[in-house]
This record gives structure tokens, sequence and C-alpha cells, in this order.
């Protein structure tokens, strides 16, 4: 099958015109459907819904420890809910510490600190002039929205098969104003690549200029395998250990795609520097963090192992949906010559590159057919996609017809957008 | 009967050798109590427990207005909760954010966002040299610790029996440097003070220089009567709405000492251009707090008639551990003048203000005995009592029986404390 590139004006046109009669036919079906966020269905917060009985008079409200989970206390959170992030993180137990219901506000909250008061004894990013950070694409939105906030000046670093661009990543860090790197390096936002070993040690040795320089290693999907034979991730904490370097890397993360995702437990892991550095604001920040559900968290799950066990029951509903996008995806708009996917093992999205110029076209036109995705340009700094050519698909929430419904959709409005393109070219 | 002062040397020294007597006696049962903090008993937390059966399977996750409280989203928190806060607090409903389990971390986040990025267009506080805080004094030392983080001059303002010096106040405003200022409004920590209506009035009328001047309006505890005629504070919301001047206050409140210190829900109350202000900073910060917790609250007390209703339980605790606080105070340390106190209608806290130079010496004494209470100076900025005199007792924890021997220690020790000072002078 010739791509569409390949094709002359005139079967170009024809087309077009079969792709515009289908997507009127979509248009008249009067679709509502949001695809915009890595929002879990209600089918995967069912799986869950028991733990809502694990706290209760009859079973008590007692921690491991004696401590009356009801009361005030415990700043770290509860000593069998940094035990179960621990091991799940593969750090040792009083490298976490446990937050609220949200690692996104823990990875606010700790950019915050090191603009307004400083980390680790250092001058406040506030005092140090341009602040520059160094940001993956595509890339997570809400990270590029924190660092946006605070005014830093974002440097694109463009993904690889293997992670982000790691001699870019060196070159950068020789800059004394590149303070940090957002990272998602577990199926990755929105590529659902996994770093690869090397890129994990060179992040580990990493010898940026600024000693106040931090990876943001946000491992939101460290557990969210889809396939028997899963992605494996290097424990970053152990090399950088290893190599003398443990104050460079956060991790964090949440059991929001979990449990629930407004009321998960999220956590942190770091070097005894930075958990120090960092329950020194909280101490000032709060008494401590919802420790009732900390507890409902570690009764129903156990342990690591029981964590592990209960995503199965996610991939087995998550599976046949990344299965319909990218079959839809393979049998539309395989070999047109214009879109290029990577199949996840895991994670919550699949991102497409369009045509170059047919990112924002593609959205347009799915959005006046009823159907909501993520905007072109959210997966790039100041939403600027220089090709305009990413968009991020979330499988997870719309009910599989819904979303048969919608990447068919999707495939029609992406060739669309990329005739027209071609013919005006 | 004759003040201490009015003795003769050898009459105090007959008192000292009687006091040192009792002292030791105490000394050797080898105490072990802590009345260090403003913490709910577990017959308390017991009151509540009830409500963790509240959001299950069979009675739903779904909010009012359909919403899965499950799931990510609703920033600014459910419906109902925000309905059920702003009757305690008497705002509009959409003048109310619902946060996560702590109003301190509310508080936190706003002086820290004045501090980084600036409220409401202004200038950010990081970037406007030296900031001036008024600090009522006595106050609640983690209002101290919050400005002190930020380097920020904390300036004492004397309390009187109607709230801060309001004399005083209005004049320190005059200075553009001075942000902003920490008031617990009603039963105040530690003195159980309840402003006047004449003190909120001319707060709600208060004109500083700087436009971006904020009274952090704590009403930890708007509810919490001990009393069956509490006390009455005006609505500084409308009064400052009256007066065109409602951008200058935010209220913040919690349930922590309602339902649960760990797992309450936290709020805060604010004028239109305010709550845009905080949302964008939030919209930022995190997708959400915790609904289900919000569910939770709302289904077990209903409405805020519901709330006040349950408070009597809270108050039939804790009015007797007040009454042997107070009792004590009076029988053991009436008409020596080396003590005064206020007899407080509802809050937490008894505030006693010792002679001159023994607030240390007490807290010292009682340590060794085995008592411990919040440290002295805890309740000036930078724990600076200039007096060394003030201590605050936290009678909320303890049981009575503890309580009733840890008070006569107390009084045991301030009598020791103050006899060594009055014969050293």
């Amino acid at each position: 099958m010739p791509t569409l590139q390949e094709l002359t004006e005139e079967q170009l046109i024809a087309r077009l015109q079969q792709c515009q009669a289908d997507y009127e036919n979509y248009c008249r079906r009067g679709l509502k459907l949001d695809m915009s966020r890595g929002k879990p269905g209600p089918e995967q917060l069912d799986l869950t819904s028991d733990m809502l009985e694990c706290v209760n008079v009859r079973s008590g409200f007692y921690a491991e420890n004696g401590f009356d989970a009801r009361n005030y206390g415990l700043l770290d959170g509860i000593p069998e809910a940094k035990t179960l992030f621990a091991d799940l993180l593969g750090v040792p137990t009083d490298s976490v510490i446990i937050g609220g219901n949200s690692s996104l506000n823990m990875m606010f909250d700790y950019i915050t600190q090191a603009y307004a008061t400083g980390i680790c004894g250092h001058e406040p990013w506030c005092r140090q002039g341009e602040i520059k950070f160094l940001c993956p694409v595509p890339g997570y939105d809400r990270h590029f929205a924190i660092t946006e906030r605070f005014g830093f000046t974002m440097l694109p670093i463009p993904m690889t098969e293997n992670g982000p661009d790691m001699d870019l990543v060196e070159t950068m860090v020789a800059d004394p104003a590149v303070k940090g790197i957002w990272c998602v390096p577990m199926y990755s936002n929105p590529d659902g690549i996994t770093y690869s070993d090397d890129t994990v040690r060179r992040f580990a040795r990493l010898r940026p200029a600024a000693d106040d320089f931090r990876i943001m290693w946000d491992n939101a999907y460290c557990i969210h395998h889809l396939s028997d034979t899963p992605d494996t991730l290097l424990n970053i904490h152990k090399e950088a250990k290893a190599a003398n370097n443990e104050d460079i890397v956060i991790t964090f993360a949440s059991t929001s795609k979990v449990s629930f995702p407004g009321s998960g437990v999220a956590a942190l892991a770091a070097s005894p520097a930075n958990i120090t550095d960092i329950k020194k604001r909280m101490t000032i920040q709060t008494i401590g963090h919802d420790k009732l559900n900390m507890l409902r968290h570690v009764r129903f799950f156990r342990d690591a192992a029981g964590v592990r066990e209960h995503m199965k029951l996610h991939a087995a509903i998550l599976a046949p949906k990344f299965r319909i996008v990218l079959d839809t995806l393979q049998s539309r708009l395989g070999g047109t010559g214009i879109a290029r996917w990577h199949s996840p093992n895991g994670g919550y999205f699949v991102s497409v590159n369009l045509l170059d110029g047919c990112a924002k076209e593609t959205v347009r036109l799915l959005k006046e057919a009823g159907v909501i995705i993520t905007g072109a340009g959210a997966t790039y700094p100041y939403h600027n996609d220089p090709h305009d050519s990413n968009l991020r698909i979330a499988p997870s929430y719309p009910p599989l017809d819904e979303l048969q419904t919608a990447m068919d959709l999707f495939c029609i409005c992406a060739e669309l957008a990329a005739i027209k393109k071609l013919l005006n070219a």
C-alpha cells in the first residue's frame, strides 16, 4: 500500500472526499466523549471498594506501633505504609515519606520549597536569577505547569526509545542555572517508554554544575504493567548511592491509579539528607497527613506483593482498551506514512506523532465531532509543540464501545488533516 | 490571705520548704504525662468513629451532583462539603474552598504563595525586601513558625480582653512592609479570648498601606464551646464586605477537633478575588483533595446544625477537664499574687501568666517531675517571651485523674519558682 505522500493529487482528493463523508457521518451522531485525561474508569475504582471497610470500630484504628491513627502526629506516615512504599520502590523504609492523596502535590511542594527557601541549605532559587529546567518531550503537562508557574526557563529534551537524549542532558547540566529535570522513567507520559539501564545509570552518575540540581523522578507507573512481559526499570537510588551521588534524585509515586485517584496515598523516596531537608519544611507545614487512609491501604493490600497482584486486575481491564487503540491505529493508519506510535507495555497513554502541522487540526476536528482529547501542544513546555505533531491518547476512562468509536474517528480526523496538509503543500 | 509578695522572708522560706517537700513527693511517683499539645483524647475520637461506615459500597460514592467522589476532579471540593462549611462560617458557598486534612497546611500554602509568586497579581513578597508580620501575643506557636521560616520580621501585638491591641495594629499597618496578621479570633490560642465586636469591626475596616496585606483569620475554635452561654463572634466577612474591604481577610477552619485530628477536613473562606487567586495556584498544585473523606463528613454530620449538635458531645467531655484546671489554679494559686489567668468559654487552652521570670523554671521543674507542657516562650515569636511569664495548659488529652495530678504539680512548681524568685530578688 502506498503512503499518502506517494498518492497523486487526484487520488488524494478522492480519499479526502471519502474521509469527509465518513467524518460527517460521525458528526451527525452527536457524540460526547472525553478522553482528555488519564483517569481510571469506574470498573477500576470498584476493584478497591472493599478497602473502605478496612478501618472502622471493629478493626480498630491503631498502627502497628500502637499509635492511634485518628489523632495528630507521625509527620512522615505510619510505619507500615512507609514499609509498603519502600518495598515497592526498592529503598530503605527511612528513605520514605508518606504524603496526602497526591504525588503531584508533593512535587509542587518540593519545587516550591527549592524556590522559596532553598533545598539542603542552598540559596533559594528565587535569589539565584534565571532558573532553567530540563523537560523531556513529549512529556507531562502538569510537570511543565509547575515549572512554568515559577517562571523557570524550560528546555526541551527530545525523548528517544531509551529515554531522554542523555548526551544533551549531560551537556545541559554544565550550566549552573539548570536546576533539575522532570522524568517519568517507567511507561513515560505520554510515550509509554521505559528508560534503559544505560539511561538510568547515566542519570545516577550525572554531575551537574549546580549542587542543588534534582532529578524529579515521577515513578507514577512503576507497577502499572499491561503485559505479562513487563518492562523493567533499574533502581536509580541504588545506582546513585553506588556512585556516591544519592542526593541527586527524588522519587515520587502514589496509589492514585492503584486504589482511588482522589483518595489514594502518595509518597516520596530520597536520600537521608533530602529526607531531613524535606521534613524540616513539613514540620512547619502540617502535623501529618491522613493516617487512617494509610491504614486502610495497608490493611487492604497487606504488602508490596499484594499491590503487585492487585495491579493484574487493573491490567485485565486496561489491556483490552489499549488493544483497541493500537489495533485501530494499525488498521486505519498503518502504512499511510502519516502517523508513528510506540506500543507501550504499561502506563496510561498512547502517544501518536502525526504528520507535522496536523495535531491542532486533528484535535479541532475531533472536538467539532464531540470528542475531547488532550490538547495539541499539551505535551510540550509552554504548550508549544514545534512540529504540531504529537497527540496523547488516554484510553482508560471510556467504555470499550465508546473508545472504539472515538478511535475510529481519531484516525479519520488524523487522515483528513494530513490530506488537507498534503494538498496545500 | 496575703499574697506571696506580702510575706516576710521567714514566711517565704517556710513556704518554700513545704513546697519543696510536696514537689519531691511528686517526683518520687515517676510520673510520665504529656500535656504539650491541644490534642483531643481518645474518648473524643470515639464520638465520630461511625463516620467511617458512611462511605462504602452500600452507601455509594457519589456526591449530590452525581460526581464519583473516588475519581480525580472537583478542585475545590464536593458541593455539599462547601455548603456545610459555608453555613458554619456564615459565608456564601462559592466563598469556600475545601482542602485536605489540615488547615495549618492551607495557611502554610497561602503564605508560601504570597512569598513565592505573589497574591492577586502583587509582586511576590520574596521580591519586596523586608516583610513584617503582626503577631498577637501570647499566640499560636505554629503560626509563628510559618512566618519565621520565610524570614519575616515578627512584631508582637499584646492581647487585651477584647483581642489584639487595635490601636497598635492600626498604627503598625501604615508601614507597607507589614503584610499580615495572625488571628485566632474565637477562644484564642492560648488565652481563650473571643474578639469583641468592636475589634472585629476595626479589623474589617483596616486600611493597611500594603494592598497585599491579609488577615490570617484562623477560626480554629469557631464551634468549640465549653459552656451553655458561649461567646459570640461577629462575622468578619460580612463586616468587611460592608466596608468594601472584603479582600483583606482569609478564614481558615477544619474538623480536626470535630471529627479526627489526623483525618478531618479543612477549609478556607475568602472573597471572590482571593478565591480565584488561590484556585490559580491549586490548579497547578493538585487535581483535588480527598473527596471520599469530605463525603464521609457530610453524610455523618448532615449539615451545620448537625455539627453544632455534635460539638455538645465534645463539650461534655472537655468541660470537666477545664473545670479541673481552673478549680486547681483557683484553689492553689488564687490570691497568691503569682498567677493570672482567663477562664475561657471554649477552645482548647488555659493560658497562665506567672510572676515575671518564672515560666521557664516552672516548665523545668515539671519536666524533671515527669510532666511535659508546652515550652515556655512557645506562645511568642522566636520563642521569646520578654517577661518569661506565659504558659499554655492543654487539658484535652489526659484522663481526669492524670490531669488533676498534673495540675496539682503545676501549681506547686509555679509557687516554687515564684518563691525562689522572690527570695533572690
